[in-house]
């Protein structure tokens, strides 16, 4: 049976190039990186050129890459660490604010500090399911320490203004910083707490550039296995005047910030990766996907009646096109269309299985019953047009028929 | 160069037949496992294979199975996510108890709590390095809710008592309940606090049955590149009764208890692992394992002198042996031996480059003078007896010529 797949926001295939970049460190090249002998060094050296390749990437410092064991994990990190140091370092009441269409790795470890009386603060977003950098304006305050806003949303592809975030609360500290200066030094109270800002950039790195200095970013998650490399491994940037405090601990790994033996291999993945992320390449890719995608959208539109389109094509990834069909419940939708060999999604592979409706979609202001019929395509770099005309041909009559079952939808 | 590696304890090559499992899931069988379309079906497949077989392995249940980026994040959650189950239970005066030889990834966790007021209590171990159990007894009170004590030391070898520990543990919350249930249920208080048990396995697995049952073990660690499987994933297996909060939030994959995109590749590598370990290989390994490990040591034995075994090969793995050269630092000998292309270790690659005297050593009673003068081999079953030889030809002189150059061993 043919098989198509239009899932690549829930993982992507190993690319050859990366692949054939781990293949000696499995069974050649297969030392502890920390062992001082010769087998151990060879091994760092698979470890430093990654890292390498990611801080060349990311425009930062290689001791500013931690590697981890994917962007959940780096999330965590990234919040909780965060947190656990800045509380260390005396700071009694930190507030933070988080948007509201955050993927669970990111909205979780916030609620878990919530119930340690940490103050937080959700962004609203507007109907295309962007930011609200109003409401994000509003929210930023004097005891604000950490502000945590994806790159794209991993459901409708809505991708944030990153970089205006970051310049606003680069500004917010500077300014804050001059009233204080102004102060005589008997006026002077403590030095004012800066905010710093986090970007869980895993759904973003397969189509932007990451410079974390342009976007004035302090942190960035990401993980392998969304950019044709690996599962299991992933790294968080850290900006070396970040306070952060290591979750895992043993080792003493990766600038102490994260025990755990190096996962070399994983590592080595992770780095061939992005080197294949370079700006031609993703601006090649990116127009050949998009055309995919418009013709996947314009078809749809044009062949299904009652259909909505929630992905905003001129504020998302060339990638995304998450429709809701009227009187079709997604899962539905998708288990027919994987009859037919295609792979979909209703929302995040994560929260499959789950009958809760997205709450992005609920935060983009689409009610629970559209929230429930919706399916998500995520092209990727190897999609076919034939494969677009294959799901034209095959989506509409499964729409159909669906419908047809619906005594709701008929009336 | 001929290369020869002695460092299996810091890490193993990936085995062929373990790679070869793993190789279709990189970029064919590359689906997200919680996906519910045929990609995600396929991927889910090769992971309950690898459940499967690990719960086999165990002796437990396929949903006690906790997958995990390594042996220090099995660690990590063992302990913390344990204790924050526990706390959350409402238990205020919780009690500890390690050994004083465990894993930094076991010690360092349990540094943390006691920082929040958790008491520990750390067993001494007997010169052999295996841990003392009447001082373990004495230890154990009312109040004690964890013990952890690792399978084998990773530096010395020694093997600990776990069954023997365990078989205590389960006494000691059986005659609680015994004496609760005595009581009227005026008498009565809270029913007695369960005190569970935890094995660091991570240096045990290559050479033992890991039979939880059998040794009356409740969460056990383990990781894939120690046992000739991939780096980067591990495993926590949790008995079903065992309170657990996870540590890391987000997808509620693992059973709800590890959250993460599932590394299918990395654990259908550790499946395969693990599948190797059969009773009949295991014995026939050990066996060929110890004969080579006795040629090292009666020849180093013979042909240097002024040499102390630290490893009880009555109490050991038969893979360490475990040696100060007086007069020597450990360093200076293990890179002699690495020009040579012989690969050891001065204890554990861990703390490499630290110039901090073994912590292990040191518990053993060898003075911190002669703990600097370690080297540690650790065979592995790809070892041969020529190899054996080859360092034994090379080993002698490298000694000699250490102690020509150190003053204070020639007055």
């Amino acid at each position: 049976m043919r098989k198509v797949y239009f899932d690549h926001s829930a993982t992507t295939p190993v690319d050859k190039k990366v692949l054939e970049a781990m293949m000696p460190y499995f069974s050649d090249t297969y030392g502890n990186a920390t062992s001082i002998h010769s087998f151990g060094l060879d091994a760092a050296k698979g470890l430093d050129i990654a890292r390498t390749q990611m801080a060349k990437f990311l425009n930062c410092s290689e001791t500013e890459v931690i590697f981890t064991s994917g962007a959940t994990e780096s999330d965590n990190l990234a919040i909780k660490g965060f947190i656990k140091a800045i509380k260390k370092q005396g700071i009694k009441n930190p507030h933070v604010i988080t948007s509201i269409v955050e993927h669970d790795a990111v909205l979780e470890p916030f609620m878990e500090l919530e119930a340690e009386g940490v103050e937080v603060d959700h962004v609203k977003v507007l109907p295309n399911g962007v930011v609200d950098v109003e409401d994000f304006k509003k929210k930023l305050k004097d005891n604000t320490v950490l502000v945590s806003i994806m790159h794209v949303n991993s459901e409708v592809g809505a991708v944030m203004p990153i970089r205006e975030i970051g310049k606003t609360i680069k500004k917010h500290n500077e300014s804050r910083e001059r009233e204080w200066k102004k102060l005589s030094v008997k006026e002077r109270g403590e030095r004012p707490q800066k905010a710093y800002f986090h970007v869980d950039a895993t759904q973003g790195v397969n189509f932007f550039k990451q410079d974390v200095k342009w976007n004035y970013v302090d942190m960035l998650s990401m993980s392998g296995h969304k950019i044709y490399g690996p599962k299991g491994v992933g790294a968080l940037y850290c900006q070396k005047d970040v306070p952060m405090e290591s979750l895992q601990r043993g080792g003493h790994q990766e600038w102490n910030k994260r025990s755990g033996t190096i996962n070399v291999t994983g590592i080595v993945g992770l780095g061939a990766a992005v080197e294949q992320l370079d700006e031609k390449t993703l601006e090649k890719d990116n127009k050949k996907i998009a055309k995919l995608r418009d013709k996947l959208v314009d078809g749809v539109l044009e062949k299904i009646p009652d259909v909505v389109l929630n992905t905003d094509r001129e504020n998302a990834t060339p990638a995304h096109a998450h429709f809701s069909f009227k009187g079709c419940e997604g899962e539905a939708v998708l288990m027919s269309l994987d009859i037919e060999g295609i792979a979909v999604s209703t929302g995040s592979a994560c929260a499959s299985g789950s009958l809760k409706a997205s709450h992005v979609l609920i935060a983009m202001g689409i009610k629970k019953e559209i929230a429930h019929n919706s399916i998500r395509f995520s092209l990727g770099k190897h999609n076919t047009e034939e494969e677009i005309e294959y799901l034209l041909e095959k989506l509409p009559p499964i729409i159909e028929k669906i419908r047809k079952m619906n005594p709701i939808y008929n009336t």
